[in-house]
Formats: C-alpha cells, structure tokens, sequence
C-alpha cells in the first residue's frame, strides 16, 4: 500500500519557497534532524505560514510560569480531544523530550485525569480542554479554580491562548490531512529513569 | 449597572504601544471611526496581536474565488456555533456592510439553513461548520460535496481556513471576555433594497 | 434572487380566516404597524392557532414577579440555544423594546454569560435553558439556585413554562419554516442611554 | 417509603376550580375510570391548562392521515427520547389500548428502530424525533423522505406539531415533577392475539 | 405483519447445542416457564455464551452489599440511557419481581431522579450511569459521593462492574437485534401493595 | 513524585490466587516477559477474571475471517473513542507487533479515517465505532455497508462482539483505574519495513 501524501495540497519544494520561510525551515532540520511535515505542508501558503509560526512562537517560546513541557502538555490534551493524528503524534514527541519522560504524552492524549502529572497540571488541563471544547461557557469559577493552584492571570491567558491556538492547528491538520513524520512516533521513547 | 470593561485583562493605552500597533490600530479607527475592541485587548500581548492580524489579514484580503462577504459569511456562521458574542456582533457588522444586506448577518448566525442564500453558499457553510465543529471527521466526500458547486481546492482551503482561524478567534474572545463595541450593533441595518 | 416564502405550508389571506382569528390579527397589526409572520403562518390551522396564542398570553401577559423584558430573555437565550431563526429575530425586536435597550438581545441570543444582565437573570437564564435544552436532569439544586436569588415558586413555573412553550414554539417555526418579518431586524436598534 | 406528591406544585381540589375546567377533568374520570394526574396538577393554572388541553386535542382528536395510534407512537417515542416519565407510562397506556397491543409502547419508548411496526411508520419516527430533537437541522430531504412513504404535506404538519406539543409537555411535566399515575402502568397489557 | 426473529443471526435448536449450554438453557426455562431469548440467541456462539453467563453470574449472584432489585436497578438504569430494548424489557421484569414492586422498572428505565427509590438508590444510579457513559471522566469525587451513602469500596466494584457489564450486554443485543419474549412485558405487572 | 499504584482496588499476590488463576498469570508471563496490570488487577475478583479472559480468548482467538491485527485495530479504535488510557497503550502495543507496524496503532488511536490502512478496515472500524457508541442506532444499512467490503455475517458478529467487548474492558479498566505497564509503551515500536 502507498502510503498517502503529506497533504491533500501541494508540497513546495525547498528551492521554490521564500527566502526567509526556506532559512526558517532549514534551520529546524538542522536542529531536529528532519524536517516536520508541518513546515512542509503550511508552507504552500507563505503569508498564512509566517502568521502561523509567528503565533506558534509568541506562545511557545515566551517568558512564562509554565514550562516547555507544561505548554506541550496543553497541546497534547486538547489534540487528543480533537482526534488531531498530527498533533497527537508530532507534539506528543516534543512532550516526551521536554518532560524527558517516555509515558506522559500517550497518558495525556488519552485521559489527563489517569496521566502521572500533578494536581496543579491536571487542573491546568482541565482548564484547557474547557477552552478547547466549550469556550462559550467559561465562567469566573473556571479561573478561580485554576489560580488556586498558584497560577498567574498571565499564566491562565497563556494556558488558554496555546487551547486556542492548536484549535486552530488541529483544524488546519485536519483539513489538508497532514501526516506526521515516521520519526516523530519513536522520539523520546527512552526509558523512564525512576 | 455599570457595564463590564472591555476584557477580563489590563487594555493598553494607544500611547504605551509599539509604533507598528499603535499605527495599525489608527489606522483602522480612521477607516470604521472607532477602534473595534478586538485591537485594544489583544494589544496586551504585541507579538501574539501582530501574528493574529497577520493571520487574519492572509486570509480575509486575498485574493480568492470567494467574495469577502462570503469570506464574513463564515465567520459568523462558525462564531454562531461556537457562541461567540463578540464575533457574532462585529462580524455580522461586517458581514451586512460587505453584503449590503440588513438581514444575512442575524439569519447566518442563527441557522444558514433558513437564510436567503444561494446553495452554493449554504454548500460552502455546511463544510466550515464542519471544520469548525468535527474537523477529525472530514473526509473525501465532503470535499467532493463543495467541489460540486464550481469551488476550487484553493477556495477549500479558504473555507477550511477561515473556520480555524475564527476557532481560535472565538476561543480568545471568550478567554478575554471580549466586549463588542456599541457601534457595531447597529452598522449596516440599512433597509435593504429589493 | 426570490427571497423565501414565509412559510413551506399555505398563508392564508385575511379575508378567508374566521372572524375571531382574523380581529386578533388586526388587533396586532394595528398596535405593531405590521403583521409578524407567525400569525399568517399559524393561522393555517385555526384550531391550533387559537390554542397557541391562548398559551402565549397566558405565559407572557400574566401577571408575575418576573418583568415583561425578562420573559422576553427567557424567550431570546431558549430560542438562541435551539438556533430559531424567526424567535430570536422576532423576540429579540420585543425584548429591545420592552427593556429599551439595543444591546441586550445580541447578547442573550449568543451567550447570557457575557450579557450586560444581572446575576439575578444570569440565573433565571440558567435555569431556562436547563428546562430547554435537559428538563429531565432538573433537580431539587437546580430550583434551589434560583430560588437564592429571590425567585418565588410561582416564578420558577413561569420561567420554565415559558422555556417550554417556546420549545414547542421553535420546532413550528423549523417546521414550517417561519420567515422573520424585515421590520422585526431593525426594531428596537435606538441608541441606549446610559 | 412515602411516595411523591403528584407535583412539585399545589393541586387544587376539584370543588375549587372553575366550572369548565371541573367538567372536562370529570368528563375524563368518567371515561377513564380515574383522573389522570396531567389534569390535575396543571389545573394549577387555570388559563394554561384550558390552552394546554385545546393545543392537546386540535392535534390528537382532529381529523388527520395518521391513525390515532401513530399519533400515540409520536409521543411515546418523543417522550422516551426525552427521558420524560409521566409521558412514556401515561401515553404508553393509551397506545397499547389505540393500537390494541401490549408490546407496541414499550419498544417504541425504547428504541423504534427495534419495534413491530411498518416501515411507513418507522419514516414517521424518524421525523418526530427530528423535529424533537434537532428541528433546526431541518431540511427538504427530510420531508421528502416521509413524503415517500405516501404522507401528505398536512400529515407533516400533524407529525411535527405533535412532536413539537410533547417537547412542551414533557419539559411542563419535568418541570412539576409530575406523577404518573399508578392505573397507567397495567393499562392496555392484556396479551396480544397472534 | 409477521414480527421479526428473535436474532439477525441463526437461532440454533436446543437439541443441536453442546450439553452444558442445553442443560443451563433447560433449568431456566423450568424456573421461569420459557426460555428468555437472549439464551437462545447467544447459543449461536457456544464459547462466547458460556463466557457471558459466567461473567453474568459472578456479578448478578455473588454476595453483595447491594440486594439484587438493586443490582437490577443498575442494568435497567443504564439499559434505558443506553436505548437497549431487550434490556429494559426483560430486566425490567426481573426488577418487578425482586423488588415486588409494578412501578420501579419503567420508573428507572425513564428517569431514575423521578422514581420511588431511596436517595442512597439514586446515589447508586448516578454512579452506574457515569460508568456506563462517560467512564473516562470518573474522578475520586465520584466515588466519594456513593461511599457518603454507605457503600463499601466493593460496592462500587459492583455498581460499576454490573454498569460495565451491561454495556456490552446492551451492544450484543443490538448487533443482533435480540427480540424479547412476550412474557417479559407482563410479568411482575401485579398491583403494588402500599 | 509517586507513580499511582496499578488499581484502586488491592493487587493481590500470585501465590495468594487460585492455581488455575497463577497457572494462566504465569503463562503471560513467559510469553510477554513481563505481566500485563489488567491480569494481576482483575485478578482482585477470581470468578470475575475467569470469565472476562474466557470472553476476551473466545473472540479474539477464534478462527476468523478477521486477522489478529484486524481485531487489535477494533480494540485500539474503540478504545481511543473512549478514551481508555490502560487500553491504549496494551493493545497498541499487541497490534503494533501483530501488524509489524511502528505506526499504525497511534493512527488508529487518534483517528482511523488518517490511517494507513485499506478502505475494508476502513469500513470495519466505522462499524466497530457505532457498535461502540450508539449501537441502539444500527440499521440494516450499517450491515450492509460493511459486507460490501467481503467481510461475511460472522465477521460482522466479530466485529461488534470484539467492540462491545471492549466497551466492558474500557470501563472496567477506567473503574478500577488501571496502570498499564511501563513495557507496553515502546513494544513493537521498530522501524517499519517498506
């Protein structure tokens, strides 16, 4: 069986992209080893790709209470709740590197309540997955129950700005059918050290 | 009863922002004669403000098979699923204005099957309510399904799109508590011509 | 292009109805300077007309501790949740008028959480789209909530028999696909003073 | 155990109420054997139960193309999908005596998908629990689809306003907590003739 | 109209089944007066049906804190959430008769919160349910509120085996569209001494 | 941090189970390495064990037209739909070795419609996944649209007996609050050969 395209779009190739979005992406595999099929596949729409990793930036990478691992945590929650394949398995990765621990992003994407994570990041997730599914209904007592676990109004506009953020991502995987790299689904599954 | 502020966070003075947002947002306060609320709260964040217009200025004021009140069509169909207060009002303003139509806006937000619309358009609505609401079930036939009413596989993409973008619109404007300005209730409710 | 008909059944015309049904028209076209819609489209079956706007005005002109813009929240927030094109547009003119106000029908039919109401509606409204949307998960908790706010008994009845007339009252208008009158679109849109 | 009170709210006494209202509840014990509870605890209110009872029989006792056992199975079945106790037994019992079987209420209360009835009459179903459950997704295919199976347009009408009267009645009936009374239970359970 | 078989899939003759599976089938059938359906039906896989009659047994006959109109409170409770017709007709039966009670089963089948039980029931009921339906969001709390009511921790194993249990009876029954015999309806129908 | 213990329930000791109990442990054992949680936690109830692996062996060791990965990729989907963490990650682990594929069970877990598997198991799993959440609502349809793909009607029996199935085992595995072993996780996650 062929396995299907990395997207129902066409796929630039390197040499036909924008000088800038080509140093972007060349920059990623050098540090990664490979290029994520997300670059790859966004990038058939220059301007939506620069918005689209500018925004995935200003979240991702900013000063925050959170951690590299936590935001990955949000990702992985609110992707598992959307069925989201790519993000699932492509940030489940990064998860697992950051957290530099084999098991959590498969307990996260399936059910944050039974993942080895703290009282304060399962209410964080809790408040994720509210923004991700029924924003509509957010309510002063969602905040006030996450800040009791020692977040900051900031931290809350970060926890629900990367839900909405991959609400975005997950729809935009599903829509051109983006498929993950091979080499995400083995990344970071070293051995737990207890 | 005193009205809720703007946003459940600190909204910025226009004199404290950096140049390139502070122009921006003069800049349309001189086209609408008000500044919509959704520039003054997001400036609380300037990175995320410059890749959230830059995001949303890709795929609004491209060039596309689809006219910009159909582009307005989606987003308050999407809005109106999700609930979204502040998109429903100063979309569905925008949405009148571009249509030069007093009644689309509260009948596409309410249910696009009951508006006066072609099939075309109630065909391209169908699919981004798909992707707004169950993008993980897209499948083949619902592409061939919009593909028949003369849509090019870039206008997908538009469609596709402009539903992500407003899920994480919708999601931030809920986070926010984003407060719709008083002047887009009432813009565009011309009697409309016959 | 042909706008809609105002119903998928027959309108009569005036002259053809019975006496009684035919002087509760004019009453109303005398008092509002048009006839809204759902007395053409109803009056196709008389009997059923007859016993429709008996229920509604016992509900809705009865004496009762909740004010006449409040049922008309109760029927806005239901008829929003139930995504009623011709109650949301039509109620939402009435409760403009009647609490003189241009913004709070925008607001109720999106989402009473971020409504420029009281607590007190806030939980009014609550417990009416609980009645709407999963009467049969009513509990003791949900009558004590409400009642906490100062609602008697006899209050309770009318916001959930008014949740549950417009029940019925929504599945007609989606029945026989009932078309808003233009006039109700713009009624009621006045400055607010504050 | 003391059972509950028929309603949450104060039933009157027959001698109290107005004389047309005591006429037709002792038409009914008359023919019944008892009164059922439904007269009983919305005579709370008089002007409501006199507009309840005319809705009520403009649709069930009228002249119509469905048999007044399929009007019983609309509400059975709509009821059932609404989780309504007083509905299900109450109804129950008139279609196990309608349509002269004692199974017929229980599988449609259940599931009408697994019931001994015709497929015509599984189409009607379909559409009640449309119109109960989701009306606003109505749309020519689904009125077309009945039409197959032989149904009027006027039939329509009678299939949908009947599911939309018991979306009243079953939220009137959660709202009082309404009691079945215990007669309906073995009503109409005689074993059925093969 | 000629009722439809008892099973979508062949029904195997009692003298063509394996000895163990005959001999189980004839003690019922002298214990109850007929052969319940879902014997014969499932006979159709020998292994399979030994497996759910062992699992069956060692829920519905071991020693329990919970009496058995209680255990089949639980399979009626979530036999009517989930739809299940042959369910809730036979277990209904079998609750009427263990708890010499006409009304409980169709009281429970509807809606538990409106039933004759006690609230330690409705504790029990509203546990299973979760169970039944949304088991991946079961949290500490859950089981805290039924031990309030007295329950043990083996209890809950019960509640929520007998729930999980179900769940798959309720799936058998609908792949093969299991009929329920005629006896069931009737049984247990004998008025309530009060 | 604690790693949560591998049930809520307690773990009993090998040489504290029945010898038919430790004899099939032990046998695991040998074969897999390492003892899968769900046998040491199910084992807390000795006659609940017995018949679940009987159940689970009589449908997933059969004879079938169905391969052993085929039957996996049903448990892996429906589980995923569930989001039963325990589930997941075991019977990923099984289907990842039984189909010599790195990839295939994430993909499933997520969403089978972005796998690369054959529009048979396609229709397989569609059918798998309504037998698992809405089995009330199977139609004659639903059969057919999967034996257009060659599976035959005891396939069909499989496949929703192996879905319901699971529907017990999520939820048991949910109740008790089931670890999976740490060994699961990487199992079978080697290169694919292409």
């Amino acid at each position: 069986m062929i396995p299907p395209a990395l997207s129902r779009y066409p796929v630039p190739k390197l040499e036909d992209l924008p000088e800038d979005i080509r140093a972007r992406i060349l920059a990623v595999q050098e540090k990664a080893g490979f290029i994520p099929n997300v670059f790859l596949t966004l990038a058939h729409r220059p301007d939506e790709f620069r918005a689209f990793f500018a925004y995935h930036d200003a979240l991702m990478e900013r000063e925050s209470g959170l951690t590299k691992a936590e935001r990955e945590m949000i990702v992985v929650a609110t992707s598992g709740a959307n069925d989201c394949h790519y993000c699932i398995v492509a940030h489940g990765a990064i998860l697992r590197i950051y957290a530099k621990n084999a098991l959590v992003a498969d307990q996260v994407a399936a059910n944050y309540r039974r993942a080895d994570i703290t009282p304060r990041q399962k209410a964080m997730l809790a408040f994720a997955l509210k923004v991700s599914l029924r924003s509509s209904e957010l309510v002063d007592e969602d905040f006030a129950a996450v800040r009791a676990h020692g977040f900051s109004e900031e931290d809350l506009w970060d926890i629900g700005a990367i839900a909405a953020f991959f609400a975005l991502s997950n729809r935009m995987a599903d829509l051109v059918s983006m498929r993950p790299n091979e080499e995400f689904f083995a990344l970071g599954r070293i051995p737990r050290t207890k």
